[in-house]
């Protein structure tokens, strides 16, 4: 155990930490998960409880933060809506009060962006966005360190942030939690981020907190347009958990944004295909797609968990 | 691990341990906290398994038990109604069998105390009270906890468990399971309850287990007598949870007994104000006293975890 | 931690091992029984995580595996159907693909076995069938440790596989997925089941995995026949999970299939009574046999975590 903690800080959108924040996270990442896969223990958070607040289902989230906790030496306490909906027992400042006395660490997955930061607010622990409908900076994270991984297998290098500097990432669908996440990305890191939906599922700048003409992001109303020299191509879901009854109307809107061999066809040669998952084939990507050679869709399902181990170690322990 | 395990002992009512155990447990809850507040590593349970079975929802009482048993080295299966509901499957005496078989410690919420005292009976490892409808135990601990540990800190000494004695606490709202328990507390730490609750819902001595003209105790019918002179000043939602259909008649019963700061005016004026939480301002208390500097709700709250890891580990180990 | 992991094996019916597979298991059962008895640490599965998905509710299997790995060191991912419902959000191909990627090995309670087979067949790492429609191979792993214990007991020597050979065991009710393995497991192991189900209500040797003719098992019309000579006489509840609906037309066809005392004065007088839990006093069995001193009923729930534990083990560091 250390004695001293660090600062008390967040992680709620991508935009809390800075570049070289980045840099640092992405090179613990790529040595915890190391030692991982070479079954050396790393027990760093020995004696320290997450606390997982889930008022949305998930699989990817629970398992990731679960699993990497336990792998870190900590524990877990998994709070889903029936245990506790945030603001309907009590005021979320009362509960962030209490859970913030027991635990050390809390993660938490819900619908508005103020409910998280309102947490914050009367937390003292650190708070992570597990995802809200704003924002997903954990996949984001997830994602740019999966894009570092294969380019520094393919230059049989290590992980370089600065590689990030100038990149394409064409995002195909729906301007939602994740297309936000990514344009905050961008402007973080110095990359930019051609942003294809279709009429009425625009992203708003003022949602994902970046100016309408900033130079890390670019609207294209077509979909092959947005991908041309793609370093990575990524979509979604065309209907995120929650817009559920919009689901016929999204099908019939989103027909064109597939992404297709003819899509990853004008992207770089050697882009890489992501998704946060879960997929539906035939729908937001085709088969051929998240099935081949181009997609890295499980490394970065499994590359949540260790980006997370070294998130929660950063927010806990500061730099090591 | 240690061998030998003292003899069989369940906690389902505040009098199942004598005044010399009580004194012994703050004892050790002012050493357990802080070695916890120093992260100095306190793995006393050490592969024991704590089962938590909760029929009504949880908060406090979930972590506080979790991440306690954490703490102590030990590990904890969440059990909901949804996985198992007491008695529905299978009598309650066969999953006191089982149960007991495959965990070290069992912690059950329910709603008649006759359900965990027939679980107890058949149950080969220690039963603990998480709340019943007749009584909340772990509470009044963490209560009593508080009130010592804030006696303490303002004459700069240690926990004396001796310094309850005489005091009064004043009880303002439902004659619930939480009052049932400070009655109870009071018989056997040598204190005195004023309650004040409005006609028909006043305390059952022969449920709390007291005799009516016993001297721990005094029915008020107007709350500002009762909290004339009082060392603390308590309360709990005006309907708790099972009640819900009253809500309405019980909102009207009570809209007098609100901690107002009018009623702490009557109290000593270092009196400390508690709430088990969740809390409604404007209905069973003032925003002004909860959130005002004579509250400890905040220290109460987190106390059960220190408590409880006391408890736990008396149950388990005896005393250390 | 071990680097080298054995060849990926799974258990999803008892046939997936060999004979001197189990004669490892329970002698390794045995091992850590004892060790866990004396409060001997054995942490064999340090930093592995176990997920369990569960589309059917359960108290026993949750508890036993749960604890179990606690016991070993390990920890426990707990998914239920509100979490993630296999093949309803994703393919149940992904699904295994992402769950694989972040733990080490994986449980499942569901309806089909073939459910169980795609995520196997898609899972990088092993797989245990913690209940199908058709199997149920970690009960019979418990029946049988429960009765070489016994017998071990009585002989006042160790646990020897071999005693199974040619004894004869007597299922009493459904055809259900117990019975199914039942009969596996004498194909195996040598032994020979007599099964007595009421008319309509037989197992399918095509679903067991058995020829019709095998001399493993033999079909008998009358339960009093089937218990003839028997070593051990076992039955379960009259309607299993899933088939709530022909509750009464159950109650019915079965009502002759009781274990009584009169069918157990059929068995060998030193012959043992078993269930898997929970139990239905007068209805598949009479109480006086349930709570009578031929019953290891508790025994065998307790075995469940014993035999799990050397199975997790087993499965993920081969033998040891």
């Amino acid at each position: 155990m250390t004695p001293a903690a660090p600062p008390l800080k967040h992680y709620l959108q991508f935009k809390d930490f800075s570049a070289a924040e980045y840099a640092y996270l992405f090179e613990r990442t790529w040595l915890i998960k190391r030692k991982f896969k070479t079954y050396q223990k790393h027990h760093s958070l020995c004696d320290r409880t997450l606390a997982m607040i889930f008022e949305k289902a998930s699989t990817r989230t629970r398992v990731s933060f679960e699993a990497g906790m336990y792998q870190m030496g900590g524990s877990v306490v998994h709070l889903t809506t029936g245990d506790s909906q945030l603001g309907r027992a009590e005021p979320i400042e009362d509960s962030a009060r209490v859970i913030s006395r027991m635990t050390d660490l809390v993660m938490i997955r819900t619908y508005e962006q103020s409910k998280i930061e309102r947490f914050a607010a009367h937390s003292r622990v650190p708070v992570i966005n597990g995802l809200t409908n704003e924002f997903h900076p954990c996949q984001i994270l997830a994602d740019l360190f999966t894009w570092l991984e294969h380019r520094a297998a393919r230059a049989d290098g290590g992980i370089d942030v600065g590689a990030l500097r100038g990149i394409r990432v064409a995002w195909v669908g729906d301007g939602n939690n994740m297309a936000n996440t990514w344009v905050q990305a961008a402007q973080v890191l110095g990359f930019k981020v051609h942003v294809s939906t279709p009429s009425g599922y625009a992203i708003k700048p003022e949602v994902a907190g970046v100016s309408a003409d900033d130079a890390c992001w670019q609207a294209f109303d077509n979909p092959l347009q947005a991908c041309a020299g793609a370093d990575l191509v990524t979509t979604d879901v065309w209907t995120s958990m929650g817009f559920e009854a919009e689901n016929e109307a999204r099908r019939q809107a989103f027909a064109a944004w597939c992404v297709t061999p003819a899509l990853m066809a004008q992207a770089h040669p050697e882009a890489l295909f992501m998704h946060c998952l879960p997929a539906h084939r035939g729908e937001e990507v085709a088969a051929e797609v998240i099935d081949g050679p181009q997609s890295v869709v499980w490394d970065e399902a499994e590359n949540r968990m260790h980006v997370q181990k070294a998130l929660m170690e950063y927010l806990l322990l500061g730099r090591q």
